[in-house]
């Protein structure tokens, strides 16, 4: 489909309905859910949200800021809004100029296989920041992991915030919400080793091999893991440390497990 | 030195002078420069602070969120504020209740000597963000490097947000703004090998021998290194991707390589 300039409706009042609705899901993970749709800014999230499958229910173009969007979807609604509605709807500090409210993927765990005979899979329980969250599905993206499972069923995969740290990896990683409990029954049933990262009782990470079915298990940089991950752990693995800080980033120690795992499958 | 209660001065005006000079700290680089201050929220942080040799000029502690501090240091000043003026002063959403002005320690790179003989340093050109340098700090610190080179004499090391994401680390690892061209430099005379992350013409990572004395130098994500860290290069290395996404953010990039070097050095 062809988007046409004329096919675009002006917005440029911020007090428009579909300007407050934006707003709405920005904020507010109620009413993603209810509606199931959330917010994508920026070109190269979009088509990464299209090629995973995403719908768009709505774009937004502000032609002060970009060109004109070749056809990116089909598209229920187009707007093309004025500087000061995109300043009102998008987030972030350097302005695109393209944001899209969307209808995420439906990913359930039930359907999935790893694309591989001995996945790596990281494992997230209650991760505290969006941005930290980002982060990871980044690094997992990166190091191609089979898949992201992320054991809070409160969390919502697809907050903005987290569409943004993760530059749009959120859609192009297998990512699953679900809790503790399902999720180490997955694991258990397609033997995958659990490999929890905990201080006590626990090797370096560069003496345990990765290269079989692995996951690797991040707790809270604040209380770390619950006893039933430890508990199904195969093996306790840390990083050892030099400094005066106790810990590092989650995001960060997650990408240097993750890595050495990809180190010991190498070639 | 033990600070008693009657010994902390009240504010509750937020128009107050002190008030006023630590907004202007925590905003302006040249105010910090031309005074030679800066602002560490946290008690942790200013712990870490103090020890690596930083005076206390002000200390600033609000009540209403945290215990009377324990003596930490010879403070030329010490206020009692209200919380709508810690508010003020503070950055950090999660406010701890304990703020100071400080006068960062002194480094000079002349009298800096490696506390190993095969050091281990970090270099970064044109890091973009607070955010990032600060990270990357933490990760040095709990890495144990010898040093963190920042090659861009504008970047204000003491920024309050790089204080802030490293935690604190920015006192505890001796780090050093310098020109590249001075680094190379330093680098070549004690012997150091350069290791310049680029994608161009590089081996992978981990097959490259980092137990020898070694600097990890890393570019900004968008334009990467300039030619001069590229031709001072022992050998460029690159961390190999699987995914969509063309890059990894550049302080999980550093953690990966220079926890690859401590895992080389292990034993």
């Amino acid at each position: 489909m062809d988007i046409n300039f004329s096919d675009f409706v002006a917005i440029t009042s911020t007090q428009n309905e579909h300007v407050k609705n934006v707003v709405k899901l920005q904020r507010d993970s109620a009413t993603r859910r209810e509606r199931n749709l959330t917010v994508v800014e920026g070109r190269r999230e979009l088509r990464i949200a299209l090629a995973s499958g995403a719908k768009v229910a709505q774009i937004f173009w502000c032609a002060e800021l970009t060109d004109l969007p070749h056809p990116v979807a089909e598209a229920d609604e187009c707007f093309r809004v004025s500087k000061a509605v995109y300043q009102k709807i998008a987030y972030r500090d350097t302005t695109e100029g393209l944001l899209a409210t969307i209808q995420p993927p439906a990913r359930t765990l039930e359907h999935f296989r790893p694309h591989s005979d001995n996945p790596l899979v990281i494992v997230v329980e209650r991760v505290e920041k969006p941005g930290n969250l980002g982060a990871i599905l980044r690094t997992a993206d990166a190091a191609g992991v089979d898949a992201v499972m992320v054991c809070d069923e409160a969390c919502d995969l697809y907050n903005p915030n987290v569409i943004r740290a993760s530059i749009g990896s959120v859609f192009s990683v297998p990512a699953f919400t679900l809790s503790s409990e399902a999720c180490i029954a997955w694991l258990k049933r397609h033997e995958v080793q659990i490999l929890t990262a905990q201080l006590q009782d626990s090797l370096p990470y560069y003496d345990v091999d990765m290269t079989r079915a692995t996951a690797i298990v991040m707790g809270t940089e604040a209380t770390g893991l619950t006893q039933a991950w430890r508990d199904a752990a195969d093996a306790h693995i840390l990083i050892p440390m030099a400094g005066m800080m106790d810990s590092l980033n989650v995001s960060v120690s997650t990408a240097i497990l993750t890595f050495e795992a990809v180190r010991q499958r190498r070639g």
